[in-house]
């Protein structure tokens, strides 16, 4: 067999620990919460079929030629209307790229920034694929401390004296992924104040920011900021059709047009007929109406696992109670081996991701992420019963 | 204004010379040979709305939902059936991965196996967009000259002699772009046998071999590989739809399993409905019909080019004569500058890329592509006047 002389940015075999416990979790008599997926019950698949249709009647040859390694730009205009009503992120034509998930956004944004040995500054814990992303261009990564209220100001500060180097700070404000937190306004500011001040580039995420089902909205950080300094990224993923791979970039002309470059290597440009199919699916249908739908449900369904939390869990469980999203996180007092606990989990029927993989750092023990948005009322119901009584076995052992 | 501190991965302000020509070339009182587009008028939009139409019947909530990064199982079995059939290139469904476009191939195994400063021979001249991609990647470029047979197998060996440490060969065996040449069968059996001597990986790039209007095919490079150094990669943009964005690669297992990583991190997966509109299509539709329409179309548009290129254009220029593809190349004696000579041909109105940006080397001067498959008939005989013109005028300054 020939052995395969990889590249650096290659992680080495046995690292795919996720891609390892979402297979362990796919047996169907396991409840698993481990996944991330949107609920497909509620996918407008009508709506988006008329859409289809409209596109092909009106424009079959062009969806089907090359097309703008930009995007389609009635579809850019609509998503800058979008960032702008919701958002309060203002930008013109030249400042929006659509990319092939907002998951290309981090690819790109990793590729026209990072060089190798560059620091990049993370949420402690962080979205697991952005730390993969990342350290394939050679980051080094710092983690900033986060409380209920997000990422720490004064912990990123400190972060960012002792590392005048560092190039990007990567936060997923809302409804964060793993955490299901979401950083507060003032903190918002101050990070578009310390990215101006410090001269490092912060890349907001906000795939869930939509998906509120209590509590007041909060304007991205791309709002506050004054000098450029902030990448905005979302993406139709979670408010329409993840499998469509649609998001964007907000940001400066400037950063706008390298990234351009850049997506011209990575892929051409984004898929013609999904992006025609979301302009004519906007046009005459109620994105807000359909994004409450998806809020409510995703609502009830975190209720329903906080009240099992409350009432299998043993003592001294700590939870986050999100106001939106897809997550929540749990840490459990006691336990060394996270993963050791999700095998005992397992031979209880019951999945979820445990938090190591999140952390760029030292990861805590005992702690992981449980998803709601993909999982029937019963099977909440019943997972998390099981789940609570494998926490009781491992808590007497 | 802020100054972006860009990664060294990003091109200098200035460096898109092709974007430059191609903006120029879009001004509709020009005739441009300068693209590199399918002819649209053969796009099966109707056949294809009705594979559409299909999948949203069947399985509308699925394509909606997130997909594999692999792809979806049902395409990759019809392709590596096809490329069995076609190319005598033989694997297991873990040797094939559906990517973004055979562009993300590129950038994938770019990704995978140049570290900066790594050697890449490339064909003199090559696809430009490859350059860029593996550039990127910090590659160091040795040009392998070339004659109508292909990538020369004895400069090859010469060039694996003087660089050891190369990494990467990359080929267009067929219809090359930008030279319309294809490499003849001994070459290829002896490019596979380099490859293992000297342990150097082939990636094979096939976007035109089925688009053949003249002659007999020729076998893969990949169909002599018995040692997994050959990667193949192909792509359904000439024969089907470029709009949807979708290639693949065939490879070693180990080999498929990285770059599955890293199309993970890129952009999770490949859009669904696309995958499974060209599954539906290819049960209801006989590709290879379709397929044969594109050649003959594409042959009578080459016949037109090369008729006007004998009637119209000045003693000692030199042409290829592909026997398929989308491009033909033109040599020029006595042009210093061609893009200067492009400039002349602007003010005759009409428009092809010079030769320059498809050189990892030392460009030769006054050699330039030509596109056929996306010019009507009566365009390419008016072009073809006024390009022949624009070159008298040339040979008397
Ligand atoms: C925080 C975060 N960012 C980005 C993504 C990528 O999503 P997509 O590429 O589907 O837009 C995800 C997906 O789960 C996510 O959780
Ligand atoms: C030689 C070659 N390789 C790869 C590509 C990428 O094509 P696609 O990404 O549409 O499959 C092209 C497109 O023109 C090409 O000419």
């Amino acid at each position: 067999m020939t052995k395969f002389n990889f590249s650096k940015r290659v992680p080495a075999d046995g690292t795919d620990a996720v891609g390892v416990i979402l297979k362990a979790a796919a047996d169907p008599k396991i409840i698993s919460f481990a996944g991330g997926l949107p609920a497909p019950e509620l996918f407008p698949v009508k709506a988006m079929k008329e859409a289809v249709d409209q596109v092909f009647a009106e424009r079959g040859q062009e969806v089907m030629q090359y097309g703008a390694a930009k995007g389609v730009t009635a579809l850019r205009e609509l998503v800058l209307q979008r960032v702008k009503e919701k958002e309060n992120v203002t930008g013109q034509l030249d400042n929006v790229l659509m990319t092939t998930g907002s998951e290309q956004a981090l690819d790109l944004v990793g590729k026209a920034f990072v060089n190798p040995g560059d620091t990049v500054l993370v949420e402690q814990p962080t979205y697991l694929c952005a730390l993969d992303v990342f350290k394939s261009y050679g980051a080094n990564f710092v983690g900033v401390e986060m409380d209920e209220a997000g990422m720490k100001m004064d912990a990123l500060e400190e972060a960012l004296k002792a590392h005048p180097e560092a190039k990007l700070v990567y936060t997923v404000p809302n409804f964060q992924n793993p955490t299901g937190r979401t950083m507060a306004l003032k903190r918002r500011e101050k990070l578009a104040e310390l990215a101006a001040k410090y001269d490092v580039y912060v890349l907001e995420d906000n795939p869930y920011g939509e998906i509120r089902f209590k509590g007041q909205h909060v304007p991205a950080v791309k709002s506050f900021d004054k000098t450029g300094h902030v990448f905005y990224m979302g993406t139709f993923s979670k408010t329409l059709a993840p499998g469509f791979r649609l998001g964007w970039v907000v940001a400066d002309e400037a950063v706008v047009n390298k990234l351009t470059v850049l997506k011209q290597s990575a892929d051409l440009h984004t898929d013609n007929l999904a992006q025609y199919a979301v302009v004519e699916f906007l046009k005459h249908n109620d994105l807000d109406a359909h994004v409450k739908q998806i809020s409510d449900l995703y609502g009830q369904r975190k209720a329903l696992m906080t009240e099992g939390l409350e009432k299998y869990f043993p003592q001294g469980v700590k939870y986050t109670d999100p106001e939106g999203g897809m997550f929540l996180w749990v840490e459990v007092p006691g336990v060394e081996d996270t993963v050791e606990l999700f095998k005992q989990c397992l031979e209880h029927n019951v999945a979820f991701v445990p938090g190591d993989p999140f952390y760029a750092g030292e990861p805590q023990p005992g702690a992981f992420r449980l998803n709601y948005s993909n999982a029937q009322e019963d099977q909440i119901k019943a997972g998390m019963k099981q789940l609570g009584e494998a926490l009781q076995d491992e808590g007497e052992n």
